[in-house]
Order: structure tokens, then sequence, then C-alpha cells
């Protein structure tokens, strides 16, 4: 049981977590802070957080989770605002996207990666963005990475994984750098490709998208994603997304050459084994 | 109304017509052919078709409107064998992905473009193929492009066009080679990057699409589609699908600078412009 959680950041995923945890009844009471006070007036009238304060040390004062979800080139300065209110048992967790980056902001707003510190990402969200946007079963069944240093406090690793377990997630642990490999290829380089794309489309003249189907509608939607937080997961995990922007053009020019050599026995090769590897990640996540 | 509707390839799409244009009172009888006996019977079965017969130019004897739902690289051979059997009255068109290669194909078989020829093209579709997949309102509110030559008689085109009408669709025209290019940017390039991203991330170690999320799974969804139905749409569009790789691969060239540059600004920009034309799209699309 939570008895004050503080949500720095009251969007899709903070929002959608005050609701399951509430739901689950596994938190008394939900303090929000943010630099935006629209965000949480509205959060409050929704029911997503009890009350809020805009300076994010008095929000966390008194707080035994406080879990950060803003974007992440906001997490240092997050760190270093809220640091004089955070309670000394306090348990300090994220939501964000590259797990590297959590711990540099933590060793430049605290000098040191602190034992109450459990970097978190869970994998879910949707193309929308805000506490509109939020509800409580996000989470349900989705994998959350908890990604702790080896500094990290066992009862606070603890205490964040029974938080996911509560809002209905499953949990793993991984090395940060591991996770932001992962996570290049399997999350960050499919939005990439998505924003290339309808922007490659768009620029075509005569108005093509007027004749895209399903396929393009479902592979483009996560192109609706927010600019904001996907500027800054390029710049965080900067390394392994050039690395697999650069293995996938590779790709695209082999492809490219294939076609034009008309060598159909090689593309009806990797197309059966991309469907084979497709169709066997469906089976499994039906499991 | 048609009297005997002949489908070549009963499978997803053919499928899918019969099972409309039965429902919408249109047609008087099915009649089906295919290379496989094992396709046909199950579609009878279905009740998808009402006979079929194994000799194409047996099966459009008597047909008034023939609809070829081959693989595109079979187009030539199945105009070739159906020819014999043609009625002078029928209307003969085809559903394929590609339509120059139905023009290249009927040049070869006929000797020239027949005035009874009106090719066209359902943008409909789903990852799944064959007769089991098919259902009746797979075409409802969905577009069909007739690509008519310059010879196609204006009576073959207008009965091309009301029967996918009766089918639910709504039609268009276009001139062949624009449908590719169009088709090459709106869905060609998206399923075939879909291949290559799947292809790619499946082979990296440690089984990374245990962590993939709901963007990789809609991502991917086109990536289950027929490697040989894809295989000869590469070898038909074969310059406009080179084309938007080069395209696409020189985009992706240019993001990978910008996040090695760490350009935030110009990331930005260029996720809110697709952004803001992914969510146009959408909208329009719900119109």
């Amino acid at each position: 049981m939570i008895e004050r959680l503080c949500i720095v950041g009251v969007g899709l995923i903070g929002g959608s977590l005050a609701r399951a945890l509430r739901r689950a009844g596994a938190v008394a009471e939900v303090v929000g802070t943010s630099r935006r006070e629209a965000h949480l007036l509205r959060a409050r009238e929704l029911g997503v957080i009890d009350r809020f304060l805009l300076d994010p040390a008095e929000a966390v004062r008194g707080a035994d989770v406080v879990v950060v979800c803003t974007p992440m080139g906001a997490m240092e300065a997050v760190f270093r605002a809220l640091r004089p209110g955070l309670a000394p048992d306090a348990v300090l967790t994220d939501a964000g996207s590259v797990k590297q980056t959590v711990f540099r902001a933590a060793r430049a707003a605290f000098g040191r990666v602190p034992p109450f510190l459990v970097p978190a990402h869970p994998i879910a969200g949707t193309e929308h963005s805000g506490v509109e946007a939020s509800f409580a079963s996000l989470f349900e069944g989705r994998r959350v990475i908890l990604t702790p240093g080896d500094a990290a406090a066992p009862a606070a690793v603890d205490r964040v994984e029974a938080m996911w377990r509560a809002a209905g997630a499953e949990t793993d642990r991984m090395a940060p750098d591991r996770h932001d490999e992962v996570l290049a290829s399997v999350s960050h380089l499919p939005h990439l490709l998505a924003y290339v794309l309808v922007d490659l489309v768009a620029s075509g003249s005569g108005d093509p998208l007027r004749y895209a189907a399903g396929g393009f509608r479902d592979f483009s939607r996560i192109a609706s994603s927010d600019p904001v937080m996907w500027r800054d997961i390029c710049l965080e995990n900067r390394e392994a997304i050039a690395g697999r922007l650069d293995a996938f053009q590779a790709r695209i020019g082999e492809l490219a050459a294939l076609v034009r050599a008309r060598d159909g026995a090689a593309l009806h090769d990797r197309f059966a084994r991309a469907k084979g590897a497709r169709d066997t990640y469906v089976e499994g996540s039906k499991r």
C-alpha cells in the first residue's frame, strides 16, 4: 500500500498509473505536480489526483513513492527541483523510455546514483497524450522493465515492482544499457520509420494518402505520437538509435538492389522469413 | 445483374467479391477456377462458389463477367489459358496491385489490349490469405481504382464499376502508370518496410520481440502478408518501388545524421510535420 503517491507530470502514463493504483486500492492519496497548472486542474477535475502543488519540492514532501513521468529531456531539472523535499524513506522512480538517461540525470542532480532510485519503463502507451487520454487498464498484461543500478536498495526495487504489479503489469529486470539497445530496436526504430513514412508519402503530389488502405493506417498510427517525447528519446538514446537507423538503411539498400536485379527467389525468402517471425510473435503474444 | 460470374483464383479477394455480390443479390451464378482443386472444393463447401472447373477456358465459358484474382506473376498465363473460352460479350477484369502489368499481360496474351478488358484494383485486404479468410463486407466503403485503357469499351467500364459498387466499394478512375506510382508509395513501400523491420528486429539476440509493444504489433501486421503476392508486386512494379525505397533510404540517412548531430529542433519539426499529416489523414478518413 502506498500512503502518498506523487506523480510528476500527470499525462497519459502518470494519469493511467494513478487511476490503476486507485482502482486496485493500492494507494491512499495521489498528489500531482507539473509545470502546467491547467493540466493539474484537469487531472484533479477528472479525479486522477487528489490535490496538486506547483513546486516539485513541496509536492513530493511526505510522499513514500515519487514517479517522474516527464519527457526525458526534463529529467535532470526535475530531479534537482524535487530533491529538497524528498523524504528520507521515499522511493523515486520514473517511466521514461531511455534508462541510461535517468542514471545520467541522477548523477548530475544527486551527485551519485541514490539507493532509493529505481528507474523503470512501462512498455505501454497509445498515440494520444495528456491526462484526458489516461485510463486505468493501460498497463494490464503489459510489461514493465525495471533497470535498478548496483546501488539500488532491494526494498526500493521491491516497492516499485509491487506498484507496477498492482497496476496490472508484468515486471522484468534488465541492465539499463541492454534496455536501451532492445528498445531502440522494437520501439524507437518503428516510431521513427512511421514518422519518416508519413512525411515522405504526404510530401507526394496529388493527395496520395487518399488511396491509403488499412495497412498504411495501422503502420502509421504511431506517427501521431508526441513529437517532444520522440525528439527527447532520439537525443537521449542517440547512439543505439543511430545504429538501428544505419542497419535499417542498409537493409533497405539490399532490398532495392534485389528488386532492381529482379531476384524473385531472394525477395520471396526474405518476405517468408519475416512473415514467419511475425506469425510466431503474434502466436506468442496471445498466450 | 451478373448472370454468371467467373472468379479465377478464389482466395481472400475473389472469395470476398463473390460473397459481397451474392449478398447484394447482384449475381445469379458464381463459377470458380484455380490451379488448386482443394481451394475450389473448400470454396464450394463454404458456399462462396456454386461450382468449379479446373480448365480456365471451360470455367469462363458463358460467363458475362470474369475476374482474375491470381498473383500478378500468373496474369499472362491465365489470360492465355482462359482466352479460348471467353464469350464475345464477356467483360474481363482483375484485382491486381500493379496495373501496368495487366496491360503487358493482355498485350502478350491477346496481341492487343482488348476493349472488353477493364483492369481494376480494390484497395482492401487483410494480412490473411485464402478463401477461408474471405468475408462479404471486405469492400464496404473501400476504394476501387479502375484503370481502363484508351481502347476500353465504355459499357465494359460501366459494368465493372457497377459490380464494385454493388460490392459496397467507392470507385475511382486513374491512368495505370499513375496508379502504380501512387500505390508504390502508400501500399507497396509500407509493406516492404514492415517486412524489413520484422526481419531486422527478429534477427537480434535475446528475443527482442518479447519487449515489443502495441506500436510494433500494428506496424508489423502487414508483414504477415503473402510472400508470393509481394514478390510478384516487387517484380511487376519494380521501378516505382525501387524509387520509393531509394527515397526512403535517403530520408533515413538524413534522420540518422540529425540524431548524431543532436539537432533537436530539426527532429521535432519533422516529427511534428508527420504527426500533422497523419492526424489530418485520420480525420479525413473518418468522414
